[in-house]
């Protein structure tokens, strides 16, 4: 137990110091002219207010939520063999988890938009520079949430000593990040729709034209959405992967003991491969920047796999169960990557599938509607066959021991594919600041060259998110696999006795939490997808509104109002993303309280289920749509002002919300609605019609 | 036995005479002009021309399924115990069934071209005449459904005498309406997609215009897709829902006992039932057809539960589960009645939602989609709801009774929920009938006032038409639940013992065939949508062609050359629908071998929920769609040529493969894969990976 805590609380440090000396290596960079400056400010401003309202609201959220734990959880503090003690646990805990998960967000933010004018100057040098900027922009990020998760899981497990806190802890990285993702996801896309819509469209000015008055707000999106909801997303389910492993490993043997040990020693592990990764990341002077944003990843993987099998030798060598455990971490990390590279090929413009939904296009948006929803579904077929084979021989590799050890190696193939998360982090948070990096050299007329770069840089940050994508819902789908494991073992052990030996789906209860389970994740995404469309029409009319009534804005002499578009697209988030979020969680508490233990895990296997399709769904067909139209707009099918392209556009402006809005929420409202259900086992043990 | 025989037989008897003087009377009515009568042939001839060569097909593929029964099923006939006879009667059962469904795919494009062209005719007389004209063109076609499956299934079991042969009558009926429904599917798309794109939107002419070349196309279609799919469809289902309620009522009873005598009096006096409502169907001179329509399944309904009630005290009064079975089928009709109307909120022009979309239209086509998706996803909650509450209550009536009497009961459930398919099918088959007649009014230059009283007719007949497909789909979705039940029985008997006694959703063996079995309606769908996609360009080629090569066409002084348009939709519908079809079949027949039995569970349960999921969002946006654009057209936001018709006319072309292929489709898609699976139960036991 004390070596595992001693070797994780080193890989932390280590980890940190490096970010640490990574954010000092970018602010030292040199930093733009001053247009550059005053446009980064305004969009730092932007981002720095939302974040504030945004927390402001989630601290209301997650303070009723603590008081209703205080109350509740783990047990009603009044009913018999209740210790009050444990209440007080668990909220120290689920607070702790919303303050870890607000701080990464926060610190994502804080390191972006300082990178993103560095990078636009770096750009103006060449692509080496601006490439090295991004990268270790996001790598603090990355760096900074692992960190972040290890330290916080270790901190809880010892200072509460059971696991139980840990999900107390795990809901509140959780439910901060469904708000935080759906939040984040609607104030980006509303931005970025009403910018495209009105300018592109309509006014047929290029992206990130400075007379667009959504054109800071679409920066300030990238950097709440992409990265500060990003982080928050990738925190949760980190945590969640762990919570789940260590619920089932403490109860396997009993208390800490040489699962609980493995869990830590392959996460630390896992932390310290990034690290490495991160250190070895190289570009040649004129290189290509998606080529060294997988080779990093592919390094770490490697690295991860020969450190953990050089620590099976030398801590778990007398272990009946390591090498199985190994084995299974291992399948989950190769199937990830597997996915990660059949997500690039339906989404990746050098790949077939893109260039035919181009095509399509020529026969107007329609087509492109059509093609694209059909290639998403067919792209959904090879991840949900690799998550269901990891998952399978996961849990054949360790069916040998007997008793729960199946569900703990699933829990292992989760932590296995998360392993790599620091550096799939830094690659998804590269992609925000090159974009913004490019928003700022064009608008900071930096010259066509320099604009150029940041494209290039932006478009690898494109291609590698759909991979970080199908690498994150992969992990996801087998962590929710083991919650649901969690789920199980949390009913038993509250009931004193086996209550749930087998979940069978010829049971009606279940089934009837299977139906509804599944409708759940269409909602959950319908709520956020209108959402956006709502504040998006808001946001239209008062760019219309702007152009109409501010003199000269059209013609470039005078400044648009940015801040008021900010303002909306903040204020619209926070109204919408609410609801979403309650649905979701009241759903779970109405099936509980209906049909029992059952039924929620009826409910949960549907969610999983569905949800695993639909996010997989929305998030490839939302990427190939956006590449499509960049395909296009390279000149493919007539080019850009074409039909083809118009058509294009359409595509592209119903996939951003599938892909940055609904379908990256979907991971998160899975993992909540689990970890509801765990909490609330012993309230829907006691309580429930059926 | 013998009573509920005679019962079956006279309702049959009653019925198809019934059905031959309604035929008789349609046939009777007065034909249109000359030009209405040569138009008339012209669809005749085509719709005849594409129901040879598909039947020419689906007969060779019949032919190769058969062989493979002959050898294989329900056993190899040189394994142990197996008998040949039984593998004859199977291969005989199989082939009735397609045949049988070929017959009532005959018979309703028959009924519908002879009704076409004088429900056009009857049209320049006034709403009533042309109403009753299409209504009892469509209950020949509904009547005849019923009887057919009724007798069928009664002869089989009289003949055969064992359940299991049962199953391959229904494994026939099922395999050609997968290739009925998606081919017709495909074709009625292409036509329709293709008339739309280059006439309405390209050259601006108005639908059903003669000097579109695709227009005598797309009114085939209606028949091949609408009349005869739909047809093959719901003998289906309803077959599938008999056979699985009599596999199991002859388990519990050992043989045909009481259970089975309760299917049979109740699917009898269902047909008694729809007979009656049609009989009663009236609509005053300027009456509203929808609220006639609609009235008519209400009577239908009405008479069904009074008649059922009274059956009960005749025949059942001294059975301890007749009130209980009466309860769950009750609950099964009343929850698709409920399907059926939330269908009509999301779907009707007259409630919010579709005011919705069209009002998003004048965003552009993208809020078209984004809205329209969104509320297609929440449209699928309720539905789901719906039956998983069903299930739920027709459980618990009869789990008292112990054993599998609760799956019983949600067979029955299923049973309840169809018996008045027969006014379903009328209602739907009325829809395709009367957008003929309106083709034809047009083309036929009957008039404005005949073309509107057509088109007043149409629109009742899309608004139903949202109605009985929630209907229908609700219908299937407890059927394939009882299948589920089916396929574990089929199991234990084939292994001789219990080797399913539950199916865990934590066992990976079933936790892998759950994630795969969810993909496949996806992937299945995006075939049929991909299909359509590239016969569409294949078509709008050929229009483009005829514009350009045949002089004075678009003036309107030269004839078209329909053929050519008619030929390319039969070739690509044939060549799309196989593929489609095979890859559902091969993927149950691959997770079987690799999974075994319990794998094949759990892809059945991942099949049909997320295929309930998404055929339920499929129909319901597309209908929505639909009727937004009618809406549009009707004048609101702008109407016919504003920015949000434009937009409203990419909605409802995304929409026609949604609601007219992929989402029908769907249905039987499911309800094959169950009878696959229960019929290779057998081989999967013996070989398997896992």
């Amino acid at each position: 137990m004390t070596t595992m805590y001693l070797i994780s609380f080193f890989a932390v440090v280590i980890a940190v110091a490096f970010a640490a000396y990574l954010a000092m290596w970018v602010k030292r960079q040199n930093l733009g002219n001053a247009r550059i400056e005053q446009i980064g400010k305004l969009i730092r401003d932007g981002a720095n207010t939302f974040m504030r309202r945004e927390y402001k609201l989630l601290a209301c959220f997650a303070g009723v939520v603590a008081v209703l734990i205080l109350i509740f959880l783990p047990r009603p503090f009044w009913s018999e063999g209740a210790n009050f003690l444990d209440n007080v646990k668990m909220v120290i805990a689920y607070v702790a988890g919303t303050v870890m998960s607000a701080i990464t967000g926060k610190l994502g933010v804080y390191v972006a938009t300082l990178a993103n004018t560095r990078a636009a100057r770096a750009a103006s040098e060449g692509i080496k520079p601006a490439f090295l900027v991004g990268f270790r922009g996001g790598a603090v990020m990355g760096l900074g949430v692992v960190s972040m998760c290890l330290l916080g899981v270790m901190l809880v497990l010892m200072l509460a000593g059971d696991t139980t806190a840990l999900l107390g802890f795990s809901f509140g990285a959780s439910s901060l990040a469904l708000f935080a993702k759906a939040g984040g996801g609607i104030f980006t896309k509303t931005a970025d729709v009403s910018a495209d819509l009105t300018g592109k469209v309509e006014l047929g000015i290029p992206e990130d034209d400075p007379r667009n008055p959504a054109v800071i707000a679409d920066n300030v999106g990238d950097n709440v959405g992409d990265v500060a909801g990003m982080g928050a997303d990738l925190f949760d389910s980190n945590v969640a992967a762990m919570a789940a492993a260590l619920v089932l490993a403490f109860s396997l043997d009993g208390g800490f003991g040489v699962c609980a040990e493995m869990v830590f020693c392959y996460a630390a592990l896992g932390l310290l491969a990034s690290a490495l990764g991160i250190a070895f990341a190289r570009i040649g002077k004129n290189g290509n920047p998606t080529n060294a944003l997988n080779a990093s990843t592919y390094v770490t993987t490697g690295i991860f796999l020969v450190l953990t099998a050089v620590s099976n030798l030398i801590f778990f060598s007398g272990e009946a169960i390591a090498w199985r455990v190994w084995g299974a971490s291992a399948v989950g990390l190769v199937v990830g990557v597997i996915i990660g590279l059949t997500t690039d090929y339906f989404t990746d413009d050098t790949r077939p599938i893109v260039k035919r939904v181009a095509a399509a296009s020529k026969s107007g948006p329609a087509f492109t509607i059509l093609s694209g929803v059909a290639y998403g579904f067919i792209s959904a077929l090879p991840a949900m066959i690799g998550i269901a084979i990891s998952a399978l021989v996961a849990y054949k590799l360790l069916e040998p021991m007997g008793g729960s050890y199946p569900l703990f190696g699933i829990a292992m193939a989760a932590v296995g594919m998360l392993s790599i998360v620091g550096m799939i982090i830094s690659n998804d948070a590269y992609g925000p600041i090159v974009d913004n990096a490019r928003g700022l050299a064009e608008m900071g007329d930096m010259g066509d060259e320099t604009v150029r770069i940041c494209d290039e840089l932006d478009s690898a940050g494109n291609t590698v998110k759909a991979v970080t994508k199908g690498f994150s819902i992969g992990a996801a789908g087998l962590t929710v696999i083991s919650l649901l494991g969690a789920y199980i073992s949390e009913v038993n052990e509250a009931a004193g006795k086996v209550v749930i030996d087998v979940l069978n789906i010829i049971d009606p209860t279940v089934f009837f939490g299977i139906l509804i389970g599944a409708a759940i994740p269409a909602v959950f995404s319908a709520m956020l997808i209108l959402g956006v469309d709502r504040n998006a029409q808001r946001m239209v009319a008062e760019i219309h509104r702007q152009f109409r009534e501010i003199r000269g804005l059209k013609e470039g002499k005078a400044d648009a109002d940015y801040d008021k578009c900010i303002d909306i697209a903040t204020q619209g988030a926070l109204r919408e993303l609410i609801p979403a979020g309650l649905f979701a969680i009241i759903a779970t508490i109405l099936v509980g309280f209906i049909g029992g233990v059952s039924a929620v895990g009826g409910f949960l296997l549907g969610n999983i289920v569905s949800g695993l399709l639909l996010a997989l769904f929305m998030s490839n067909s939302g990427g190939l749509w956006d590449n499509s139209k960049k395909y296009v707009e390279a000149g493919a099918e007539g080019g850009k002002g074409s039909n083809a392209h118009k058509a294009a556009v359409v595509g592209d402006t119903v996939g951003d919300p599938f892909k940055d809005t609904a379908g990256p929420s979907i991971n998160t409202q899975i993992t909540v609605v689990s970890l509801v259900a765990s909490l609330l086992a012993t309230l829907f043990l006691n309580i429930s019609i059926f």
